[in-house]
Order: C-alpha cells, then sequence, then structure tokens
C-alpha cells in the first residue's frame, strides 16, 4: 500500500467533510488533528475516527454547523457553548481565544460545554508552546473509567496534556487519566489483537485481556487514588465549571442515542509575562539534555521526555510518509468514494 | 499524654517561631499550615517539621525575615521573589494575591522563586475553595525521584493539589508524584518502622524497605511515565517559568549546605466568571453523593473523594484532641523550652 503526506490526509478528511456538507471551519480544524495525531503515531485517535464522526453527523446527533458561541467572558476566563459542533472545531477555537487573551493578561482559561470528541488533547497544548506559552488541555468523556474503590465506571478516560516552548520541538505530555485510553482497546479490536491483563476489567470487574469485552467493562484510573482524583477534578472543570454534562451522564461517542455532551477545560500561559521566554526555553533545553543524560534503569536504551514519542515518529513518517492500516484505509476510502474523491 | 486543640499547636508554633526572631506575618503562615496539616492527619507536613525549619534559620540558610516581593505583574499573572523566606509564607501570599487578581479577571495564577518548603499544597489549594474557586498549587523540590526510565534521582516529589467548593466542604486532591511522599520515609524513619516494598530505591536502584536507605537512594514517579511527565512539568512551571532553580540544582531541606531555592506554582480560576456558582457547587456535591453510591470494590468499605480522608481526620481530631507521637512532642518542647514556653 502507497504511503501518505501529512498534507494528503488533512486534504482528504477536509474534502470528505465538506462533501457531506460540515461547515469548512469545523472540517478543517477536525482534518487538522486528525492528520496531526496520524503523524504523531497516535493513530488511536488519528484519521480512523473519521468514519463515527461522520456516522454522528449522518445520525442528526451531531452538528455539522459552526454553532460554537463565547456564552461568558472576562478577561482571562471563557466559558464557551460549542453547540453540538466537532469537538475539534470548538478546541481549536477556545486554545485561539485563550491565547490571544493570555496574551494581554498573562494567563486564560477556557470550560467548552456542548461538545463532541476532540481528538489528542496534545493538539491543543501545542498550539499554546507554539505561541511561546505553556498550555494545558483536558477533557472529560462518557464513564468508561471505575473511580478508584469502586467496581462501576463513572469516569471518562479523562485526558490531560501538559505543554511548554523549548529551544526546538514543545515538550508535550498527553496521557489519558485511565491506565491505558479507550482508543488503544478500539485499535486492538480492529485490527484483531488481544489488550495485556490490568489495562480493562470486564463487566464483573474481572481482568480481561479481550479488547471487545473491556469496552463492555470498565478500565482502571492511572495510579490508583492519585489518578483517580486528577480524572473527578478533570470532570469537574470540563463538565461543571462548563455548565454543562459530567459523570456518566454524559454519552459515549460510539453510542448512537444523542449528543455527546462532553466538556473541556484548557488554558494559555504566557510566559514572557512571568519571565524572559529566550531563558525560559534555554533553561526546559538544559533540564532535557540532562535528564536524558541520566544513568539508564536496566532495559531502557534511550530516557524519553514527554513528546520524545511522538517527535520520533513524526520523523520517521515524515521521511517516509504515513502507512495505513488496511481496515483504516477501507474505511476512508468508502467515505470518500460516494462523494468521486480518491485517496 | 494529653491532646491538643489546633487552636493551642497553632499559637504554640507561632510563639515559638517569633521568640526566634521570625517576622510575625511569616510565623503566622507558617503555624496556620503546620497545624492544618496536623488537624487533617497529613502529620508528615505537620509540626515535625518546625525543628528542621528553625534549624535552617539558625544556620543562616533560610531567612527569617518577610522578604517576599512581587517582581513582575500583569492583570492575570504573577512572578514572586521569596527571597528565601519561609515558604509557608510565601505560597500564602501568593495564593491570596491570585485570589484577590482572579475576582477581577477570573483566573489568575503566580509563579514564585527563591522559596523554602511549604509544607502542604492543600492548605492554599483550600483558601481557594473557600473563596469560591477552583485552586491549584504545586512546587518543584529537590530531586529524591528518579524520572521514568532513570535510575538517578533528579526531580522532587513534586506536589500537586487542586481543589474546589462543594455544598458543603471542599473537595481536595493532594498528591505526591512519587508513588509516596518523602515526609512518609522521614516519619517511618523517626518512629523506627519500616516501609513497604516498592516506595523507594536504595542508592544502587534496588527496592528497599529500610526508609534510611531509601532516604539515600530515591524514590519512583506516581503511574509510570505518566505521574514522570506530569513531575516534569511541575518541576518547570515551579522552577523555570519564576525564573528560579530547578531539578537536581535545587538544596534538600535537610541538606544544610545553603537556601533551598525551590518555586512553587499556583493559581485561582473563579467559578463565577464561567457559571453559577451555587449550580456548580450542587453539581459538585451531586457528583461526590453519586460516586460514593457507587457499587464497591471487593474489601472497599466506603468510595472516599478527594479530601475525605482528611475530612474526616479532621472530625475526629476536633472531636478528641490532636495526639502528637512521643518523638514530636518532645522535640516541640525542646524548641519552646529555652524561651519559657510550654506546651
Amino acid at each position: 500500500m502507497r504511503r501518505y503526506r501529512v498534507e494528503e490526509l488533512t486534504d482528504y478528511c477536509y474534502q470528505v467533510m465538506v462533501a457531506k456538507g460540515v461547515d469548512p471551519v469545523c472540517a478543517k480544524a477536525t482534518a487538522e488533528m486528525l492528520a496531526d495525531a496520524e503523524v504523531t503515531g497516535m493513530s488511536t485517535h488519528g484519521v480512523s475516527r473519521l468514519t463515527i464522526y461522520m456516522d454522528r453527523i449522518k445520525a442528526g446527533i451531531m452538528s455539522p454547523d459552526n454553532n460554537i458561541k463565547i456564552v461568558q467572558e472576562s478577561p482571562s476566563a471563557l466559558t464557551i457553548d460549542a453547540g453540538n459542533s466537532l469537538g475539534a472545531a470548538a478546541a481549536k477555537f477556545a486554545m485561539e481565544k485563550c491565547i490571544e487573551k493570555a496574551r494581554e493578561t498573562g494567563v486564560c482559561f477556557a470550560a467548552v460545554r456542548n461538545s463532541n470528541h476532540f481528538g489528542t488533547a496534545a493538539f491543543y497544548t501545542k498550539m499554546a508552546a507554539e505561541a511561546g506559552m505553556m498550555g494545558l488541555c483536558c477533557a472529560n468523556l462518557k464513564g468508561n473509567v471505575a473511580p478508584f474503590g469502586a467496581a462501576a465506571p463513572y469516569l471518562g478516560t479523562n485526558p490531560l496534556s501538559l505543554s511548554c516552548p523549548t529551544m526546538d520541538r514543545p515538550l508535550v505530555t498527553d496521557i489519558a487519566t485511565s491506565t491505558v485510553a479507550l482508543g488503544k482497546l478500539i485499535l486492538a479490536q480492529k485490527l484483531g489483537k488481544p489488550i495485556p491483563e490490568g489495562w480493562a476489567l470486564d463487566q464483573d470487574g474481572n481482568p480481561t485481556t479481550d479488547p471487545a469485552e473491556g469496552r463492555k467493562g470498565m478500565l482502571t484510573p492511572f495510579g490508583g487514588p492519585k489518578g483517580s482524583g486528577i480524572a473527578i477534578m478533570i470532570d469537574i472543570a470540563s463538565g461543571i465549571l462548563s455548565g454543562g454534562g459530567f459523570g456518566n451522564h454524559l454519552t459515549g461517542l460510539y453510542e448512537m442515542t444523542g449528543p455527546q455532551g462532553v466538556g473541556h477545560f484548557m488554558g494559555a500561559i504566557d510566559v514572557s509575562h512571568f519571565t524572559d521566554l529566550e531563558t525560559f526555553k534555554q533553561k526546559v533545553s538544559q533540564m532535557s539534555a540532562e535528564i536524558k543524560a541520566l544513568k539508564k534503569a536496566p532495559g531502557v536504551e534511550e530516557i524519553l521526555m514527554p513528546g520524545d514519542l511522538e517527535a520520533n515518529k513524526r520523523a520517521v513518517n515524515e521521511a517516509n510518509g504515513i502507512e495505513l492500516p488496511e481496515p483504516v484505509y477501507q474505511e476512508l476510502v468508502n467515505l470518500g468514494a460516494p462523494h468521486g474523491l480518491t485517496l
């Protein structure tokens, strides 16, 4: 199978969405996010998600329009109603506004409600880092995760990304607050592979290596009570501070019963309002070099800083092109074919 | 041994510090923080730390004065130089300013440099919650933690606290980004108890149950690479954004070679700038009730929300009085005796 440049994937996804009636601004943000996830090797959140996005629009439970609007605004705070538009469009708009306002006041945070699955949180925090700011982005999702101590799902995988600029590429950490992200189960199931024990519990609370059983059951929070507490606070900031929904009142991406109703919480912290930006970048790069030069643990070839894995994957994919698994390729082809689009 | 009211411990610690020449404002903040940690059962960060604080001042490596000043200010951003004053005084001042400015702009964050050990991060985020805001507080410390993949210490236990108001007591999560806080090793050593395997590695990188060996060696980050990434970002925000020191360039609380040089990063997010405060509180209380009512995991008697453990301990201590371990009591008595103070 041929390999693709990131621009080709972006353009194809954009064309598919516009052909299906998606607002061009929303389609652009979503296509950029999906292709960025793909090129950085986060393929669980990459172009394979375009099908479900289009299915939700076709079913009338996600809007193809740009309904995103600011409903409350202060010098450093924004509440945004996404109006059930594409999550990536709402999140990109929110982070753009945060960057713009943080440039004036030093810091700005936005809470977004009535939104949808926004893909990788790293896509939005990288925007802040590229603007010379530290970025934070998190989101709530339908509950697949059992809070620590519970044997029932309530929380989502509630991702958290943090970023900052350096002398070269941004440092970016992007984690699910579950032990692993649901996307890893979805991809494993799509590829017919088992999952390691410890990632998920079945409906009765037993460990399982079957991704389908895990998807029907629940995920565990990372780091026990510590990750559970962080996931709860993310749900509060994304779901309650935004004036939206939370916990198991949300609707899952693959549940076709109604809008997801999820929220996001994100912010930009403008480094130059705190300290000299160039000195900041130099010190972060110095820290990276120092950590990478530490004595390695047995079996470790290279100590990785947050985002190293994704940056390394991007370099390989930009040099060799992006390879798509056959089922994902076929899904994309099927999406474009009715509109005369070819990949 | 008799038991103490929180006000008695606060007053005694305050009197000891003032007698030893500490600025009254700095002494008040520190005494309040120490007694609050003690009453909430976080005794690893409680009154047992007063001795080392006073030792550092006596050694001339921490200042008894109030040197805390704002060095850069924007509507929603503050950079504060603590001037080597007591950490609790600098952190309390920073959070007070954040709350004041967030009331105007919606959100305010502060980065603090040239500071010292500030005790529990929860003390400062509770201030935000009590003002109707979500709070965030973190700090860097001298490196006892090996970054994920490394077999050498570089990071501190870099605590992170998040809080929000509810219909009754605030929700407060307060975690070390190591598997456990160094304080747990210190207290175990003081009480002559072993530590569970997995908390710490010895100097050669082997697991140890001897708290003294663990203190000479290193701690592990919580949740593997996820906690490691969060700890690195906390170091950057506390140490580099503040214009201060970071990683293994800092000095440990128990190293008597010079100022600690640590930093803090904290912020207040004013709920009413995003959504209606009463509705927010009601929804968070609803979420707590829903989570606590979930099916329990085998062996779990009660599902705990962030801060439940500390609130339960406070209720018991307020009813029965606070009990001090004999070595801690003796340390406090020894501190006050030369000044004619009795506990």
